[in-house]
């Protein structure tokens, strides 16, 4: 194929220019507008990326992250070959290496490989063969690997941020919940540490405290950040609070878990707590950390986080493949 | 997308006018023949649902349902993105609510979602998500929800009697198996329900008979009905008998099952009895209830029942967003 | 559908014609050049079996082949639907026969059904179902079943032996595994008898010999073979290693597999005994046999035999359909 991919998408951390990143955002934007018409979409289907091939190897299960690459691609006429669940359904099982997986599957000529896998780590193993052996030809996609990292998600995330408050600069930003394994929350804040004027305000259980990896990062680029116990001290103060979920697994005593459930429960009372432009995110699934009465308020932007999604992804896509509508 | 959808489809019930229903049946034929045909497929392929979306969301187990609505997508251009065990797969593993689920996926914005799900009301619980934040914009087509129902089966259940008996009005219609948990009876009761002189028989061991709702709507629809322990009898009055499979773990004692395994059995002896235009039907899996030897007899009919499914879906996919071939 | 196959694709042994193989390399030949280029890849994929539909059945895990064949299709515009994992998700767990599920699958009147199978036989009793109710309507391919065989797997493989060494024929071939199970190993014995001076020197542990049916057929077919117990032996003679990966669990005793693990261990030196043009090859995954040093040798083809197989099937698809690009 004579698409040539420019990049690889592993980290969030990649993407240093805002200036680019705001330019990715005009163009989802752009996609949104049309994927809303559909003589507008069918024109799209036949552009520059039309049966363009991305291949999607989830070795996790993910319903929604699967579709919703699935819906970029052929928001761009692209053909999509999909695994739901590479880990038991492939030679993985047998033994093979993830090396030989992904030379094997590049082999076969996609233009696009979307990975996930439990493994910190795997999509740039991925791209370590792709560079190798297709130097040039595949652009490897991490659709969240192990407790490191999930790019796309923080796209999509600072551009719900960037459509709902009309900036991403100078924002205190509150990031809550199992911050040593959350891999949306690393990714969110390698991201945000581009732009000026970024507070970030961590909440957690001790023992899921963000990585040292991350602060160092932040320190290393000038981004303030905290530590907070009170939920109520975080809320008022934020423009943006990021919420996760708290497996109970993580936290070994169960008795534990129970103790922060409620500490790091969301209902409409702690919502009211925020200010009036303050939105409320989170990158689903919710499984109970969020009371359900809170979806439909104003404040609560968590769903159409999740809608931003594909348009984002299509919208990146495009940018991997210098192309442009 | 600018296709509206007319309805969902839910429940059997909902289809209430016989004239419609032959309306259904009709265009059902008409694709059915241009399905045969190669350019004419071509062209149906470019028609007025051509890159369409539909999701198939299976909760529960069913390659043959799966492939058969994806087929008939196909058969009109649509695009299919498929999920096959959406329960193990999917964020349900994690906790989160079928709402939140149906929620992010409907914001993905395709056309139709195809739902199996193996609890009651969940195809109704996720028309409601679909009514509160998406109206008018997506349809939800139930593919079997848990006991309830499987109105698209009990669509081509008609189509077939109408098919191979010409008329649906005024038939003896004996339904047994397990008419407690099989969606596929209730559903098909229900439908048969809106036609003229039609009369039930049920058949069924007594702590798997049909529901106090179905037999509540019989009666409010005047329908005459009886249960019959005796199959002979069952059978020799017969326009139609609809057969279904009784599970070993439905009826708790094994020695009960053995018990019912042969009262309830189908060979070419109890297809004998039948009248020599009466047909034999069942939704399929058989898994012993009915012998080998009976599948090519010219009165057993389930094996056109089920090729008729990917005619009767597409005709229904064209009827719920109003367009015609 | 008016395409017509000319044949199902059930075992090696059915490619008799070394003439009508070596046509069939030719057209891999000009599907891999075309493939490579994104225009030619458009205008192939608008060709005569454009819109055909493949249905892909694997009721054992195979990412790799289950790609491969998509690849296949799509480069010719086929629409495919595929399943991962019929054996747990379909009719199977309900206990519907095989007969039962291809005759209904059938009956959605794909082109073609690939289909994987644990069981020996299994694409055999498949082609039987389809002879019996649509007769030279839909063409049955084995990906696989059971112990059986694999043929579109030994088509790739032979295809690679006569791209490498520009001949198939006078070639002295080492088969070395567990030939006992080895699919793969079964149909490369069988088809690699058609070609003139072939030799097999068969290596395996004892109780993993090669089956009396396939050492009956080279008997019949004039085919010299004879088995070798010490690796360097067969090594230094060999135009053409395929070395297969052992599994523990067919030996019982774990310390038996771990003496076998060392003798048929493949590391640079083993590969060093090959004479300056053999080729090493194997159909993968590779689970340890072979040392990763050996990946990028220049004698070593097992990656670019993969990379074979999309268009090895792609010309296979056109045969059946005798078709022409």
């Amino acid at each position: 194929m004579n698409l040539k991919p420019r990049r690889h998408v592993l980290r969030s951390q990649q993407f240093r220019d805002p200036v680019a990143l705001l330019d990715l955002f005009e163009a989802t934007d752009r996609l949104a507008k049309l994927g809303n018409d559909r003589e507008s979409r069918n024109t799209l289907a036949k552009g520059p990326l039309a049966g363009a091939v991305m291949y999607e190897i989830f070795y996790e299960p993910s319903t929604r992250t699967r579709f919703s690459f699935w819906a970029a691609a052929k928001l761009l006429g692209m053909e999509v070959c999909s695994s739901e669940n590479a880990g038991d359904f492939s030679s993985a099982v047998k033994g093979e290496t993830l090396e030989h997986t992904i030379r094997v599957l590049a082999g076969q000529q996609p233009n696009v490989i979307v990975i996930r896998h439990p493994e910190s780590g795997a999509a740039q193993r991925a791209a370590a063969v792709v560079d190798k052996y297709y130097p040039g030809r595949i652009s490897i996609v991490n659709a969240g690997d192990g407790r490191d990292q999930h790019p796309t998600q923080a796209l999509l995330d600072v551009y719900t941020i960037w459509k709902r408050l009309k900036r991403v600069d100078n924002l205190t930003v509150v990031i809550g919940g199992d911050l040593a394994n959350g891999r949306t929350c690393r990714s969110l804040a390698y991201l945000l540490s581009k732009f000026d004027g970024v507070q970030l305000i961590f909440m957690s259980p001790p023992e899921l405290s963000m990585g040292e990896d991350i602060l160092t990062h932040l320190k290393e680029s000038g981004v303030s950040w905290r530590v907070e116990t009170d939920l109520g001290a975080a809320f008022r103060v934020a423009d943006v609070v990021y919420w996760t979920r708290i497996q109970k697994e993580r936290l070994g005593d169960p008795a534990r878990f129970a103790e922060f459930r409620d500490t790091f429960h969301v209902g409409l009372e702690e919502v009211s707590l925020l200010r009036p432009n303050a939105i409320l995110m989170h990158p689903l699934p919710i499984a109970g950390e969020i009371s359900p009465e809170v979806d439909d308020h104003p404040q609560a932007a968590y769903f159409e986080q999740a809608d931003n999604g594909q348009f984002v992804r299509a919208a990146l896509l495009m940018d991997i493949f210098g192309v442009s509508i």
